[in-house]
């Protein structure tokens, strides 16, 4: 029997580490497989047990740490792989051996008889040894299509608990999907799965195709990782079920945001501000007709309510900016413009705009300062005097600097691992005893160009009450942007406790 | 009659720019625009003419530039904004009015009928002033059908060129997009362009279900850049039409990965490496099982061939390689690995996978030496003995460096900007008369962590004979860390020199 609510599999940890480039330890793929947990994700893919002992290591940590959700591995059709999988306590095996007349020609050198005898095989051996038993027909979307319910039918004949369908290559169309699906779920009689990539970008629609057509359970990764251009992502697949399709998940959905973070930090690539759900821009409003309608009726301008996802609506001045969005901005910076202020103040944001210059809230801070008569210095709790910074080889890196706090004036020194660590330290040394503070997060946003480009440094600090702020600073000498953006930070931390 | 073959309608220009936190200069715009007109879309939305004095001069130098597309600029149904856009020398304009129910009572304050009015005069104005008129219903895809359709009709007897079914929020799937277009196509004889978010990673989907449905014109944007979630992205549409569809298109594709580059450094917007068609995994792969798939026959994990949109596969070194993959990859470097050998290699590559380790090519080089038992030293042209760096606020960042190049000893000192830009035009100094080269490219890949996480400078050089290498290196210390990546570009470039 189909179960009621449909199924997130999720193989971030299996699919997803194969993305070039990524390689996870044991401890953070236990983490990660942690939060899925708690997320509620049906199924997790730990891993390929087979592809190495750190591998077999980690997905043993992961079957053996009591999780609610079903944790599976993936094995190619050999008792080889079946053993190492049973070695790491799963109970779970996703089997995958390919069936395109392409990939058994030219990567297994086999007939079709001899992949679907392998195939039996294998699963019968997997049931022996009482595994539950998904299993994929690797490019499943360019086989022929009667072999490929041959063989569906003759793995659900030995004892296949569902069967997948991988679009290894990504090729299909949501309605060759369908189809697809649709012919596959008259053939056999157990779950049917999907797996798409998404090397067209269509991905997520085609997952939600073969819902359409009958299946029950998709495969998603976090961030949409995955080979090349990765799977279907878990945070796009669960929002347009629930909110399109309106389908009953067991995911708590507020804990996307949160997962979608922890992954891009433990594997390292990061998510661009323009990804669904999940991008630092997929709730955030420039334009001017924007900003308005979403400040008058979120849904003019976004289709669901970002706390759904764990997340906000943020407004950002530019160039696109009209009054009614830098207004609201220039208030949370504590401002009260008047009306002929505002829009002068908008006027600056866009003639920085047109200069081609991405308006930071130093800038706005500087610009509303300049308008409304509040002289931005006093409201500086911390003035950086003087900075010195030394490196190279042999050298051990060592930072020195002067700050003014509350007009007092104080000196330290630090070293680290680098300038900038030192530098941080200095800093730190200083303001320890004003406000306790955790360094967070230290991004140096993508730089690009010759080695003169502009750097641009964002830290993320919190204090000791759990607020935390974020602040930036850009500067062709990476060192200086550094500290300046830990100066802001510090100083804005400063304010609003003041101000509290 | 609608044109044989399927239009392309770009706005990255427009809305690309209005992603939040994106500024170009009128300079950029053209820039971008002349690459857009290279590529052969059909038409390119330059701008949102009335939005400052900035845009407008952006929009008119498009216009003038002799571009062989259409060039197009957005406006509201106010005469103030039509008459922007003729200011510009615009002969196209793209026309719009939120229509849906939502949208006119919590941001227009208008009712149906008013809203009818306004887009019918604003047609016929257009119209009287010479102008080709596309129209939108801004949130056609959640206005009601009935009203939808009747606006439609009236803007066509009114003179509009073309209509655009706008999915301002993101919310069709492709089977109610297909039903949507269709009645539209029924209702109106002129073409019909769709215009998809992407806020639940759908855009591309429902843009090519817009497609089988009757429309001619897809609206796209490099990158997928766009408000929110961002538009659907150009690249993938196009290979989509193309490979999947079979559709005929002017575009020359293999010009779309320079084309995303341009976008992508000139808006900042980074393209990240699962991004279908330019990001770099896309036809990148790590795993044994796809490096010795494609290896052997490049279709069985590659959808197309990366040639066709300017690029070419790369295998890379990680924890799931196979021996397949790797020994190509070590064979690259210069090594001939005995199967023994090569199996040796996998294995420590492996290894350092298993511990979290992104497997660069310094560090293969480094295994590949070990286990073959060439000597890296003897192949390095050049050394790196010390390095020394100062910076800091009122201090002018400076660098000395010793290089050893050929067993002879270099001192040299230079300033810059930051301290990283003085440390290579110091090394540049020594080896200006050794080898002339060229600092394509500088990149710092995104480092996320504390202060003291690594930090990975990857660049790009050329030599006099147009030879380009790319070379890397990771240390905690981002001066030194740029200053070996440059030391590690120039020896590859001299051991190409040498062994010619």
């Amino acid at each position: 029997m189909p179960p009621k609510h449909l199924r997130l599999f999720d193989t971030t940890l299996r699919d997803g580490e194969q993305t070039p480039g990524v390689a996870l330890t044991a401890e953070d793929k236990l983490h990660i497989a942690r939060q899925l947990d708690r997320l509620r994700v049906d199924a997790i893919e730990a891993g390929f047990p087979v592809t190495s002992k750190g591998e077999m290591e980690a997905v043993r940590l992961i079957a053996q740490a009591g999780l609610k959700a079903e944790v599976c591995g993936l094995a190619r059709t050999t008792r080889q792989d079946v053993d190492a999988a049973l070695k790491c306590d799963l109970r779970s095996l996703h089997l995958f051996i390919a069936t395109s007349d392409i990939h058994l020609r030219h990567k297994l050198h086999l007939t079709r008889g001899q992949a679907l005898r392998k195939a039996v095989e294998a699963v019968e051996y997997a049931k022996a040894h009482g595994l539950q038993v998904e299993f994929s027909a690797e490019d499943a979307t360019r086989t022929d299509i009667a072999y490929l319910k041959q063989v569906y039918t003759a793995v659900v004949e030995a004892g296949a608990d569902r069967v997948n369908v991988p679009d290894t290559v990504g090729v299909l169309t949501p309605q060759q999907t369908r189809r697809l699906v649709g012919e596959i779920a008259e053939a056999v009689k157990v779950p049917i799965s999907i797996h798409c990539h998404n090397d067209f970008g269509m991905a997520v629609a085609n997952s939600l195709a073969a819902v359409e057509a009958g299946a029950t359970q998709v495969h998603v990764t976090v961030n949409g990782l995955g080979e090349r251009s990765g799977n279907a992502a878990l945070e796009e697949v669960a929002m347009a079920l629930y909110s399109l399709y309106r389908r009953r998940l067991r995911l708590r959905t507020r804990l996307l945001y949160e997962t979608s973070r922890l992954v891009s930090r433990l594997t390292g690539v990061p998510v661009p501000p323009n990804k669904p759900i999940v991008g630092e821009n997929a709730f955030a409003h420039e334009s001017g007709i924007h900003a308005h309608g979403v400040l008058s009726m979120p849904l003019t301008y976004e289709p669901i309510s970002p706390a759904l996802v764990g997340r906000e609506t943020t407004i950002v001045a530019g160039k696109h900016a009209g009054v009614h969005g830098v207004r609201r901005r220039v208030e949370e910076l504590g401002f009260k413009p008047s009306e002929q202020q505002a829009r002068e103040i908008v006027e600056r944001v866009k003639e920085l705009g047109d200069r081609g210059k991405y308006v930071t809230t130093t800038d706005l801070l500087a610009i509303a300062s300049a308008v409304c008569g509040q002289p931005l210095a006093e409201e500086r709790v911390l003035e950086l005097k003087d900075l010195a910074v030394v490196t190279g080889t042999d050298v051990i890196p060592t930072a020195s600097v002067r700050l003014i706090v509350k007009g007092r004036e104080y000196v330290a020194s630090e070293t680290g691992v680098g300038p900038v660590d030192a530098a941080i330290k200095a800093i730190r040394k200083i303001t320890d005893n004003l406000i306790n503070v955790r360094l967070k997060e230290y991004r140096l946003e993508a730089l690009t160009g010759g080695s003169d480009a502009l750097a641009e440094v964002v830290v993320k600090i919190e204090d000791a009450g759990g607020k935390v702020i974020s602040a930036r600073a850009a500067s062709s000498d990476i060192v200086k942007a550094s500290v300046e953006a830990m100066v802001n930070g510090l100083n804005r931390l400063l304010q609003t406790q003041t101000t509290r």
